[in-house]
C-alpha cells in the first residue's frame, strides 16, 4: 500500500462503511454495510463478555460535580469533554457534561447498589456512544469526537487479588476477541504518564497498521481504591467493617472496527474475515442464452443450501457485467465468491474464489460444499492472521542505542530497548525522539538505553497514531 | 390495580427494570434484567423493519443552522433541545444540539446522497437514544429526558402514492410488533395541531393503560416534499427534470417497553409475552433428603431438553425456601415455572405453573414437554391479548353530547364522537373539557358534537398521558 492514509479513507468511502461528510468534523454516518460490520464484530464481543458480565445502560449525560469529584480523572478530560449549558432557551442549573467515558456515570450508581459483601462482585458492561472534544486533526473511526462504539466493562471485587486477576480476565477477553479478527496485537504496560487518569495501572493493546504507526485498540485499567474512596462505595464485610471495594474497567472502541479494515484490506478493497463479513459468501450467476435455466436453478439450490447452514450468502443476480460484481465483491471484503456458468456445470463443478488470495477453487457438485465452505472460512482467517502477526513480529526490533531506535522508527517499525522504568528518563526519551513509550512488557537485566542506569523492563518504542 | 402510578413505580423497582434514582431526573439506569426485556423487544421490532429498511447510525449532535433550517420543525422542538455551547473550556463556534429526533442529522446527507430516481426509494432506520428538555413531570420509560430506546425509521420515494403507501407499511409494521407483544391499540389520525412539525400528517397509535389514560406509542408521518424542499433533496428524473422527493418517517420508543409491562402486569409483578421474556422458563427443584438425586439429574435433563430447543431457561438451585422462588419468578413475569419435586416423580410428572393465570398443569413425563411448552406460550400470548383488547374495546364508549364524553372519562374510558373536524372547533372542545382529541378515524355521517355542523369523522377524546 503506497500512501496508506488515502487507501484508508477511500476504501471507508467506496465500500460504503462510513459517510464522513456529515457537517461536524469528527463524526461520521454509519452507512447499511459498515453498520452490518459494526453489528457482527459488537456481537463477536457480546457473546465474549456475556459469559461473566451483565450488560447494562447509564445515561448520556453526567452532572458536573459528579464529573468533578475525582479530581486526577477529570484533569485527564476536563479538555475534552463537551459541555450542554441549555435546554430551550433557558440555562441549565448544572452544567452537563456528555460522557467522555463512563466511570462518574456509573460508580455513584454502584454506591446505592453495593451494602454487603454478598453484593460482590459486580461485573457489568455498556456499548453507548462517548464523546471527546478533539483538536487534533480527525480521522474516521481512529481520532473522532464521537466514538459511536465505545464498550466499556465495569467490575467491583472484595479484594486487591480478584481485582488484579479481572485486569487477566480482560486481557484475555480481548485478546480472544483480536484473534477471532485476526489482529495481531502487543500488550503492555503503558507508563505511568499515560495511565488512564485515576487508574493504579493501565495494560493496553496496540495494533500495528500498514504505516509503521501502532495503534491502541483496547486498555485494560486496574483502579485500585481511587474511584470507591472518591465515590464512597463501601461494603460491609462478614465481620460487619466497612471497606472500600477494588475496582477494574476495560474498553474497546471503533478503533477495533479501523484495525479490522487496516489490517486485512488490499489494493483491491476491504478483507474481512468470515465471522464479521456481512456478505459471508455472493454467489454470481453467468448467464448465457445457452443453459440459462440449469444456471439459474442451480443458483438457486446452492443459495439455499447455504443459507439452511447458517450463511450469510447473496445471489448478486444484477443486470451488469459479471466482471462489476467481481469488483464489488472484492471490494466489499466478501469472503467467498461463487461463479456459476453453463461450461463448469456442464464439467459438473462450480468455481470458488477466495477474497483474502483471490485463489481459485473448482469444486465438483459431488462434493460437500458446506463442509468445503467451513474449511476454507477457517483456512481464510488462519492465513490472515499468522499475515498480519508475521507483519507485526517482524517489525519488533530490539535496539540498544537511542539512535538505533529512533532509525528503526523512521523505518517503519517499532523499537524494543532495555528500560531503566524510571518516569523522568521515559520523558526525557520521548522528548529526545519525539516518539511514544509505548509500555513495558517481561522483566529484564542489562543498561538502561538512555540513562545507563539498571535496567528493569523491556519497553517498546513507536509512532504511535 | 388501585393505584396504578404506584404500582408501575415499585414493578420498575423490584423487578430490576430500571433505576432512577440516576442524578438526573428524567433519566434512568437500564438493569441487567430490564436490559435484556428491551434487548428482546428491540430484536423483534429489527426484525420486522429489517425485511425493507436498512439500519444505520448517525451522529448524536445536530449542526445549529440545520436544526434551525424547517422553521415549523424547529419550532415544535425549541423549548425541548438541550444545547452543547462548549468543548472544554472552549466556546464552540456553533452550538451544537443533541437530537431530539432525527430529520435535521439525516435530511442533509439524503441531499448528497439522492442524485437519481434509481437512488430511491431509501429506506433507513436507527435505534438511538434522543433527548427532550421536559419541564413536565418525569416518569421512567413514559415522559422522561433521554429517550434511550428511539427507533425511528426515514424513507424517501419518486411520488407521492408511494409514500402514501409506505405510510401504510408503517402502520402495519407496528401493528404487527405490538400484536407480538399483546399490547392493544388505537389508530387515529391526529388533529392538524397535534401533528408532527413539518409533516403534513401524523398517524398516531395509542395504548389504554389501567388507569383510564391513553399513551401514545408510536407514530407514522407523512413528510410530503416539505423537507425535501428545506434541505434541498432533489432526484434527476428519467426525462432529466429535477424533482423533490416525497418523504415519511415513523418511530417508537421507550414507551413501547412500558406499554408490555403496564399492560400484562398484576398484583404480582411483571407479566411478560413469552417472546421477550428474559427468562422463558424457570426450574425450581423441590429438595427433600429422600429422592434428592433422582430430582437434580431429572432437572438438568429437563433443562438441556429446553435449552435444546431453543428457550431460555434457567434452574433456580440457589440455597433459599422454594416459597421465595416462587415469588421471584413471578415478579419478573417469567411465563412458565416448573417445579421438580421427589413426590411428583414418584407420580411420573412434572408441575407446571403458567404466569398469566397462574393455573397449574400436571405433565407425564411420557408427554412431549416441548410441544406442551409452545403451546402454552402460544395460549398465554393470545389470552393476553384477548383480555387487553377486551379490556380496549369495552372502554371506548360512543357519546351523544360533551356533557356524556367529560362523564366517560372521568370514568377512566375514551370517549367516541361524531366531529366537524374544524380546527377552531376541536380546539374549543380540548379547551372546554380540558381533554385531547386523539385522532379521527372512519368517515361517518349526523352532527358534531359541539358545533353542531355536519360530522365529518369519528373521533377519540380521552385522557392522555
Amino acid at each position: 500500500m503506497e500512501n496508506f492514509s488515502e487507501w484508508f479513507h477511500n476504501v471507508l468511502e467506496e465500500a460504503e462503511i462510513l459517510d464522513s461528510r456529515y457537517p461536524i468534523k469528527g463524526m461520521s454516518v454509519w452507512l447499511p454495510k459498515g453498520f452490518k460490520l459494526r453489528k457482527y464484530i459488537t456481537e463477536e464481543l457480546r457473546k465474549l463478555l456475556d459469559e461473566e458480565h451483565d450488560e447494562t445502560l447509564f445515561p448520556l449525560l453526567v452532572p458536573e460535580n459528579e464529573l468533578a469529584k475525582e479530581g486526577i480523572h477529570v484533569k485527564g478530560f476536563e479538555e475534552e469533554v463537551y459541555w450542554v449549558t441549555h435546554g430551550g432557551s433557558k440555562e441549565l442549573n448544572e452544567k452537563l457534561a456528555i460522557r467522555p467515558t463512563s466511570e462518574t456515570a456509573i460508580y455513584p450508581m454502584f454506591a446505592l447498589w453495593i451494602r454487603s459483601h454478598i453484593d460482590l462482585p459486580i461485573k457489568l458492561y455498556q456499548v453507548v456512544n462517548t464523546f471527546r472534544y478533539e483538536t487534533k486533526h480527525t480521522r474516521p473511526l481512529i481520532r473522532v469526537r464521537e466514538i459511536t462504539t465505545f464498550a466499556e466493562a465495569h467490575t467491583v471485587h472484595v479484594t486487591k487479588e480478584e481485582a488484579e486477576e479481572q485486569v487477566k480476565t480482560g486481557i484475555k477477553i480481548y485478546s480472544e476477541l483480536f484473534d477471532k479478527l485476526a489482529i495481531p496485537y502487543i500488550v503492555s504496560k503503558r507508563p505511568s504518564w499515560d495511565k488512564f487518569p485515576g487508574a493504579d495501572y493501565t495494560m493496553a493493546f496496540d495494533t500495528f497498521f500498514p504505516d509503521g504507526k501502532t495503534l491502541q485498540i483496547g486498555t485494560v485499567h486496574n483502579l485500585g481504591q481511587t474511584f470507591a474512596k472518591t465515590f464512597d462505595i463501601k461494603y460491609e464485610t462478614t465481620e460487619s467493617t466497612h471497606e472500600l471495594p477494588y475496582q477494574t474497567c476495560y474498553g474497546l472502541s471503533d478503533r477495533v472496527i479501523a484495525s479490522v479494515i487496516a489490517t486485512h484490506g488490499d489494493e483491491k478493497g476491504l478483507v474481512l474475515p468470515a465471522i464479521v463479513a456481512p456478505v459471508q459468501v455472493t454467489i454470481i450467476p453467468i448467464i448465457f442464452k445457452d443453459g440459462q435455466e440449469e444456471v439459474l436453478s442451480k443458483v438457486e439450490e446452492i443459495e439455499k443450501l447455504i443459507k439452511d447452514n447458517g450463511f450469510r450468502v447473496n445471489v448478486d443476480n444484477r443486470d451488469i457485467r459479471p466482471g462489476k460484481k467481481f469488483y464489488e465483491a472484492e471490494l466489499n471484503g466478501t469472503p467467498l465468491r461463487i461463479e456459476i456458468g453453463p461450461r463448469d456445470l456442464k464439467e459438473n463443478k462450480i468455481v470458488l474464489t477466495r477474497r483474502d488470495t483471490l485463489e481459485k477453487i473448482n469444486v465438483s457438485l459431488e462434493d460437500d460444499l458446506i463442509d468445503i465452505i467451513n474449511d476454507l472460512f477457517e483456512d481464510m482467517t488462519k492465513t490472515m492472521k499468522n499475515k498480519a502477526w508475521k507483519r507485526l513480529n517482524g517489525n519488533v526490533i530490539s535496539v540498544e542505542t537511542l539512535l538505533e531506535s529512533k532509525k528503526t522508527i523512521e523505518n517503519g517499525q517499532i523499537a524494543s530497548i532495555k528500560w531503566c522504568g524510571e518516569d523522568s528518563c521515559g520523558e526525557d526519551i520521548e522528548e529526545e525522539t519525539g516518539l511514544d513509550i509505548l509500555g513495558t512488557q517481561e522483566k529484564t537485566s542489562g543498561k538502561c538505553i538512555y540513562c545507563g542506569k539498571d535496567a528493569k523492563y523491556n519497553a517498546l518504542i513507536a509512532k504511535t497514531y
